[in-house]
Parts: C-alpha cells; structure tokens; sequence
C-alpha cells in the first residue's frame, strides 16, 4: 500500500501513521520525496484496510498493490478451473454454449426452443421464471410456475438448466428445480443474494453489472466464493457507455482480463451485448476469439411473439447457423 | 408510438402491423417517405408494449412518444409532492437536510454524532446497520443491533431517522425500528425490494443507481408507487463515468430535470457525489442552487477512525459550518 | 422528421409549425393524440434541419428519422468499397494489416521495424512523424524528418505507408512522403482538417474519437467524402468508459454495425483498444471475427526502448506470432 | 513513482530498473513485499517519464506521485490568478458573464443581442465565426466576415469579446478581431492549435472536452502556459456519459476540483452543460454556489430564428431574469 501525503504534512505526520502500520504488524516504510513524503506499507492489504488511512485529513490518497480479491484470484489458482452444470463442463478447454428464451413463457414454448437449441449443440438451456423487468408494467414472469416448466423440459429434453434468481426468498426454489443460478446483472452488487447462492450448492453463472469494473466483478465472485461455493461461471454482457447505437458496449477487452488475473470460466452474452439479433452472430464469434469458454445466446422459436427481448432473439435457424460458424472459431481457437 | 421500418418494406408488410395497432385500440397512422416507411401508433403506449412490435424484422426501430412511467409524473400530479419522515417534511417548498454516520458503529459514536448534527439543524437522522461493501472482507455493519442503536439515540435525540434496507428479509425490521427506508444505488433495480418497501407503511428514500438514467430512476420509484406507496424521495448521488479524480460524477443537471417530469422530492448526497471531504461543502450550496429539497450529509463526529467512508464524511465542526452555509442559499432560492 | 408538442400545445401552435413544414416543401402531419400533439415531416430531413424546430419553446422534442449522413451510406452504395493505400487493397475482401511503431525514432529502428513486419505478412507501413500528447514534457515526434525516414524506408522496404497529420498545415507534406492520412482520434471532430484531407488525392485512415458514438464517426467521414474524397477507412480504436483496467474499452460491436450503414472499409486498432501488450493478439482474433477489414497494430524492434507506447507495442517475433494466429481466423471468415 | 513488478520478478530484475532509475539522478527504492516487489523513484517524475519503465515485460504497472503538469499547479502559484479579457476581468473574486449568441449570424443580430447582454450586466461578448458542426451539412459560420462584425459590434456596444479559433490558419484573424480566444471542446486535445495560441499575446477560453478528464483539461493548459501564455480560463461545459435526458452531463465537481489543483479561474456553460433552455438558469445558479468565477451563457435576441443551438438559447428577457438571480449567490458566495 502506497499512502502519498499532503504537501503541507511534516516528519511527524507521516510517524503517526507509519506507528499504525507497524502496530498492525506490517513492514512501514518512509520515503520523503523532494515535493511530497510517500509512505509505504508491506504485507497483507486486508489487514491495513481496517486502518482507513485516507481517513486522515494530511492523507492525499492511499494506493493498493495487491489485488484485493484472494479466492478468485489466478494466483492462488494457477490452472483454470473447470465447472459442471449438471453433466455439461465449462471451462479449462471445455466450450459450451448456454442457449433459450429470455423468458419461460409456456411448456411448449419452451420444449420447442430446448429441442432446437440442443440438437444444434447447445449444452445448457437458459430461460427466465423471474424477470427483472425496467417498467412495473412490463411482463414479469411465470415464478415458480415457470420453474416447473424449466424442470419438466430438462428432463424430457434430457439438458441441464440455468435459471436468473432475483431474491433470497427464490434461492430454495432454484435450486431444486435448476442446475445453475444465475445472478443477473442488475443484482451484481447484490450482496446479500451472492451470499445466498455462496451457500448454496449449485454453480452459478454471475453477469457483470452495467457498470461494474471488471474488478468490481471479481470482488462479486469473491463474495461467492468467500461462503464455500468456487463454481462460479464469469459472464460479460455488455456494458453501459455513452454509445446508444447498441443496446450495451460488449467489453471484450474483460476477457483477456479475466483469464489473466483470474482462474474461472468466463463466458459471452452477445444477445444482451448487442441488443440486435443480426449482431449476435459475428460477436459470438468475436467472443470465442478473444478466448471465451462458451456463449449465452437467446433463442425463441419464433421471435416476434417473445414476451421480452424479442429483438435481439435468434429463431432456431439462426441458432443453428451460429453454432456451425462459431464451431469453426472454436476449433481454431483449441488448434 | 413511432414505427420506422426497414428499407426493403412494403404496403403490406405495413398493413398486417398497422391491423395489430388497430386491434389494441389504437389509432394508427401510415406515413410512407421518400425512403422509408414510417408507422405511428396513437394511445396508451403500455397497451402496445405487449405486442413488442420491435421484434419484427422488418421493424427498425420503435420510439416511445409518452414517459413509461405514470404514477410518479408531474403530468398526473401537478403540485410538489410532500414527504413526512417522522415529524420532519421533505418537498414542496420544505427544505431538510439528512445526516449521520455512514455506518452504525456504537451507541456512543451515533449518540455523539445526532446530537451534533441537530443541533446544526439537521432534520433526519442517517446511519447504515446493513453495509453493501465492494469487499467481502470490509465491515458489513451491525445488522439489527445496529437498528436498535438507531432506534434508541432516535428517541433520545428527537430526531426521525431513515437507513438502509437490503434484502426483503430486513423489512420489516427496518419498519419497525426506523422512519423511512433507504434504497441504495446498488439496489435501484432490485425489483423485488421495490416491491417490499411499496408495499410496507413507511416513506422511501431512493438513491440512482450507478449506471442509472434519470428515467430509470423515475421507473425504480414507479415500482415502488405501483404498490401503493407514494413516499418516495428521489436520491441524486453520483454516476459512474470516465473521470476519476472523483468517486463519482454528481449529475446536478438531474435536479431540474427530475423537478420538471416528476412531483417528487429530490434530494442530492454530495459525500458519495464527490467521494472527498473538501468538496461536500461547494457541492452542496450547488445542489441547493440547482433546486433540490434537501441533502444527506455523511457525518462522524471523528471521521478518522470511522469504519467506512471516512475520506468524505465531515466532522461535527465541518457539518455545523456547511449547515451556515447553505442556509444562506436555501434563503436565496426561497426568496 | 418526428415533432412531439408540449403538453399545453393547442392545435393553433401546431399550425404555425406544419406551415413552415408545408413551405419547405416537405409533407405534413398532424396526429393529435390522447395525450400530446405529435407532428410529422415526410421528406429530406436536411432541408428540415434548416427550421431549428427545436428551438420553438412549444417543440419538447424532435426526432430524426434518416441518417444525418448520405455519402457514406450503406443505402447509396450497397457493395463494399475497396481503398487502395500505395498497392496494398482493403476492403471487400482484402484484408490488410497495418503495422509498424507509434513514433518513427530513427532510420535504423523503422528500417528494422518495416523489414520485420513485411516479412511477417503486413501490407501498410505505418509510424509517426508528428505525436499528439497528452502532457506538453513528452516527445512530440521527427516531424518533417520523420515523414522523410518513412518514405526512404517505405522504397528501400517497399511497402506502402500511412502516418497521422496533426494540422492542416502538414497536409502538403504528408501527402508528398506517404501513401495514406491518419486522422487521430483527437482530430475526429477537427472539422478543417477533414476538409482538407477530404481535398487532398491519398486515402485517409479516420480513427474514431474516444467520445464519438459510431454515427459522430460516420459523420466525420461524411466531411471528408463531402469535400470528394471517398477513399476513407473506419478505424475503430477504442472508447472512454468508466473501466480503467484497460486503456480504453474496444468497441467491437462498432464492426457490424458499420458495416451495416455505410461501404467503407473498417478496421481495428487493438493495440491503443487495449493498451497492454498480452490482450493485442486475442483482440486482433476477436476483430477479425467481428467482420475487420484490417488491423492496425503498433509493433518496434525493441519495445523497452520505444519512445512512446512501448507497453502495447509487440516485438517482432510477438508480431510474427500474431500474423500466424489471426491468418486462421481470417480463413474461416473468407471460408 | 511507484513501481510494481509482476509475481515472477527477480531481485535480479528489480536491480536493472534500480540502476536505470539512479542514472537519471533519482532516488530508488527497493521495497520487497511478500507477494510482488515494489520499486519507488523519488524525484521529478517527469524526468522518468523518459525511461518508459512500463514498456519492460517484468513491470506490471508504473504510478505516478506527482501531478504532471506544472505551470499551471496550486502548489506553483498559491494565489488565484486574474484574467483580463479586454476591460473586464475574471478570477480572483472577480465574477464576470459572457454571453452572446451561438454563431454570429448578422450584424442586426449581434447588435441587439449584445445591447441587451450588456444591459443585464453581462461583461463579455461571444459569438462564434467558424462553427464545429457535426455535420457538413449544417450552417459552419460566416467566417473573416463574422469576425468583423464582432469587431463593429464590440466598439459600438463598448464590450470585450471571445470567439473561437479552429484552426491555426485563423489565430491572426481571430487575434485581430477578438479580445479572446476560444478552445472548444472538440479541439481541447489539437496540441498545435494549443501552441499557436500559447504563443499568442491574448488571454484563452479553454473548454473541457467531452471525454477529457480534469487533469486531460490541466495538461491542454500547461500546452498553452508552456508557450508563455499563462492568461488562460479553464471552462466547464458538460462530459459525455450514458445519461441522455440532458444533451451533455455537466460536471460541477471539476470546480472544487480546478480550484484546487490550479489557480487558474474556472467557468462553467450551462447551455451546453444541459442543452435544454429551462434547465440553464438553475444551473447556472449551481456553478455559481459550487465556487465559478464566471459563466458562459448562449443568448440570441429570438432563439426560434437561431442557425444553431436555438434550444439551449436564452432570449434577452430570460438573460436578464437569469442574471438577476445568479447575482444574488455571488453576493452569497462573497460574503
């Protein structure tokens, strides 16, 4: 930790903060510049954090070194980590897509799309009981009634689940009838809810906020983490910038990022991405190249009577199309 | 509702979405360009939201005439809306100025504190029991403990007081032991709170989200309106940008704009706006000047070994200095 | 044209405006609605802009329907438009990468530079004589005795070049020494240089600004193509957001949807779209799949002596490497 | 400076850098932590800044200390700098408006608004001959001929005046005619342009750009004051951001931020900042309590007949209502 001080502060200022750190047993250090005295600290950050040192009014700004997640982090994990859904893998060269409705609007609505999305070579159904909807007066979802749904194709379909969780009181029912949950991007600092699901004992697939630093991503996962559940799949969607020609800024910077600092599966939603079905295509494929583990796709039988997202839904031909082109992607990618 | 379609668009394409208008109730318009078709629609445009015209390839794309949200607008409500915490009024004309503590810490730290910050002529008492921290390994607050504290310098002091809600989970506590709940930015979007705390008897206090637009603030507290509860007072904190010499960008322009399209309450929090304890004090004159209601001020009567948010809180003296301050400004606006 | 009215706008104050719609020559339209007034104008948008409807106090908005650029349009020219840079092809299935330093720092660097990069497949050479930086204390480039380094290297190489022009001053000289323009992202909007370029005869490689949505880029290439020169590559390099662990945030969904509206070859620049040397290969990948054209990618002999920009510059052998790599992606999209 | 060196450095690694770092004649540091070595440099950074540490694949990242920039610093000059723009002077406690239309349409036009900007106590004239448009095909300004007429009009109305310059070509011109020059925000970053002014003998109106960070701001001013020009007035006029309720997101916090880093005066547009004409003087009321010394207001004797920005103009009767009750919070700002 790196602590600048104001250019009035004096030899005496800076003592009385380096005798704190060293009370916290790490190693202080004095650095009196020609302009300002920069202190340093040696050792576990977490520890020094509980000082809140720029608290202090002589204090000008306090800079970490160290990451400040642990758990997640790929030097505590050197190999990438592998996570199952139900019998599907994701990660440490396992590609698989996740593919469906945005929301679960029927048994047959979503029996049609499953069967689709599966023989085209998806390995994992999405598809929403709960909706976290902008307008109140916008189509909400099934609730556990959609569940049911879920868990009924999955078993006839014979294809693991992915389902949005939005509050506590919804993690039981998921649970027993999803393979995975899934943490939306709304819900990213949600804190109590990714503690929730750090307990529970299912994967989940956690999407990054609309404006959450690929940092503010791992310190969410941490927290997953932190309660004793690492099946922890990392999704980028999109972004909020001032760019209003797409519906989100895919990042796909954040993938190389996150393969770097951390050793979890990270996955695409291009759908959400892009928010335009006709860019779903070339930014999945974007997405397998700059080394994604797999793809969040929505996909409905037939689009223009979907309840929500229905613009940037692909019809089950247009999956199909996507899987072959991004196929070609992967093998180059593995080759 | 406008409709522009596709290039390639024909008469009939148009027809068969101009008799779906028609079918909701709505009066359609057929207005063919030089170079492209366009559509209107004109009614309730919630009605058309079901038919999620947008998901129609030939569809470009579709504009919204009227504001999605209704109950919350100034056109359904002319006149300011008033807000009672306790015995203290917000909106309308009422000015008042929220302070305390980010977080609950002691009896004695939040004692020291509210007897300070009233006596300065601060109307609500703050202070956080449940923390939502970037960090799994920061203090996360005292929980219910951290309610009953707040409960009993409340009493002691005189003084209502408003904290942070969660999860669902907390509702009710929180109902009982404060005067108004606080919805963070983390949790603008967490449908499911917005619910709850529409559905309970107490007023709201609710904060923009990071990356929330100043309509999407307006449709989080339609939520809230949409189950009954019309208490709400709109936070303006700070949004999530490219500059970074602070913690945020206080967006003031929302002031005018939330006080033109919305009836009511606005109140603006420069310590999280800024994220730096020098500027609380020109920033809150300048939210005062912009129009709004009233303020929230972070406060420890010893910022320096405050468990959180230390670098912006003001100190006792601080506090009583930017209350001189700005009640110079509140004059001018009244005046 | 769209014009919604304000709420207390009679059909007296709608008059006044479908008059002066009606005297420009364009079509119409009156649409009362349940709630508001909105009006409508059929025809050349541009001829309309010329009213300022907007700055009528009963007009609350106006709406564009048409793109504001007509040149460039994908509508008025449906096939891909080639532009040659010396010999070298991009565009409508030429794919070209543009390679070479940041700064041209001597003849014995961009000698051993351009040498190194042909060798491993780049088409273009580029380097630059004059450097906008962002602090005066850096160094600002050879100027006129670097545009002189690049032509020499450019015969003794053989390979057509590009370098940026920072004035319109410059545009004689760097027409005389090099192949192409490079407008930076700084000048996106520096409206007389992209006249001149636009006036001069050698292609121009417009970098898209770091506030510019993807129409602000269409829009500046439609200066230049409005003076006559069509010969323009997009060149997509990275937007300001709020995430800072990479330089910018590459903004890959810029590639189909430019290649949606408008002819022009686009290209990508994952090298200042990063910023860090380890993410320029993935993101190359990823651009190519988007649907690039081309590349553009800074590489130096040595960057650890590189006077600008060493840390997103590849060495050679890093470049070689890349070459290798994307040349696969680009047979599977050519496939 | 403060150097962090990835995981895998060596004692060997850090002393190549220690050596360079003491070549330069700075004070190294060697800081071994338990997980990454840390390195400092004690001295002037700008000096280091040649050795381009963060090009070395060992560096993960290299930080700043020190500000870089310089003449323009607090820490240089402690007092609050005095700008006189013709007669009138800004800064210091010095209050001054400049007001005037968007472009300098005719001389009628100019004449009736600076008889009624002056008669409401504005102290400076602006008008714009070269006009930045984003489209070619809008209205780009009257040019030489729009200089003149300000120049007629200054002398009758007995009024100073600011107009922009676009390009170095127009710097004589502008320097003869006006009694200011104007950077706009597209040209903050056209370091050239920034040079020609610098070297010329009257004072800059520097306006912020749209993605341009507080210290990007400072950085285009110590271009200008490194010429020898130190007669500079930084302006605030709205970042770019996701919110478009308003057509920019004006950013108040960069006053206290300005004040304090620099002693340059600070003012502040907000008729770009909002673009929205009733939202002008709440905010301008706003930059005035968050510690402006002056604004920059667009006025035009009839906004509806305006060749550009007519929706964010005021009209003479609103300059002067405005200007009545912004005096009233700089008498409370100076008391």
């Amino acid at each position: 930790m790196i602590i600048l001080l104001k250019k009035e502060a004096t030899k005496k200022d800076a003592d009385v903060i380096l005798e704190k750190i060293n009370n916290e047993g790490l190693k202080p250090l004095y650095m009196p510049g020609t302009e300002r005295i920069v202190l340093g600290a040696i050792g576990d950050e977490r520890v020094l954090e509980k000082l809140h040192l720029d608290s202090y009014p002589i204090v000008e700004s306090v800079t970490a070194i160290l990451t400040p997640y642990k758990l997640v982090s790929r030097d505590m994990h050197v190999q990438d980590s592998v996570v199952s859904v139900g019998n599907s893998k994701i990660g440490g060269g396992n590609f698989a897509v996740i593919s469906g409705p945005c929301a679960i609007e029927s048994y047959d609505q979503l029996l049609k799309t499953a069967k689709g999305i599966k023989e085209s070579g998806a390995k994992i159904l999405r598809g929403g009981a709960f909706k976290p909807r902008t307008s109140p007066y916008s189509f909400q979802g099934l609730g556990l009634e959609g569940l049911k749904i879920l868990k009924q194709v999955s078993m006839e379909v014979d294809i693991p689940t992915v389902t949005e969780v939005l509050d506590i009181s919804d993690v039981n029912d998921v649970e027993e009838y999803a393979d995975a949950f899934q943490i939306g991007a709304r819900n990213m600092q949600n804190y109590r809810l990714l503690q929730a699901v750090g307990k529970a004992g299912k994967p989940v697939v956690l999407k990054r906020g609309l404006a959450a630093t690929v940092e503010d991503l791992l310190l969410a996962a941490e927290y997953i983490a932190s309660e004793g559940n690492v099946n922890i799949i990392l999704c980028e969607r999109g972004i909020r910038t001032f760019e209003t020609a797409t519906r989100n800024t895919l990042d796909l910077n954040a993938i190389p990022y996150l393969k770097q600092h951390c050793h979890l599966p990270v996955i695409v939603d291009p759908s959400h991405g892009t928010g335009i079905r006709e860019f779903v295509k070339p930014m999945a494929a974007a997405s397998v190249a700059a080394g994604a583990d797999g793809l969040m796709i929505e996909t409905h039988y037939d689009p223009t009577i979907a309840l929500s997202d229905g613009k940037q839904s692909l019809d089950l031909d247009g999956f199909d199309d996507l899987m072959k082109y991004i196929n070609k992607f992967v093998a180059v990618v593995n080759s």
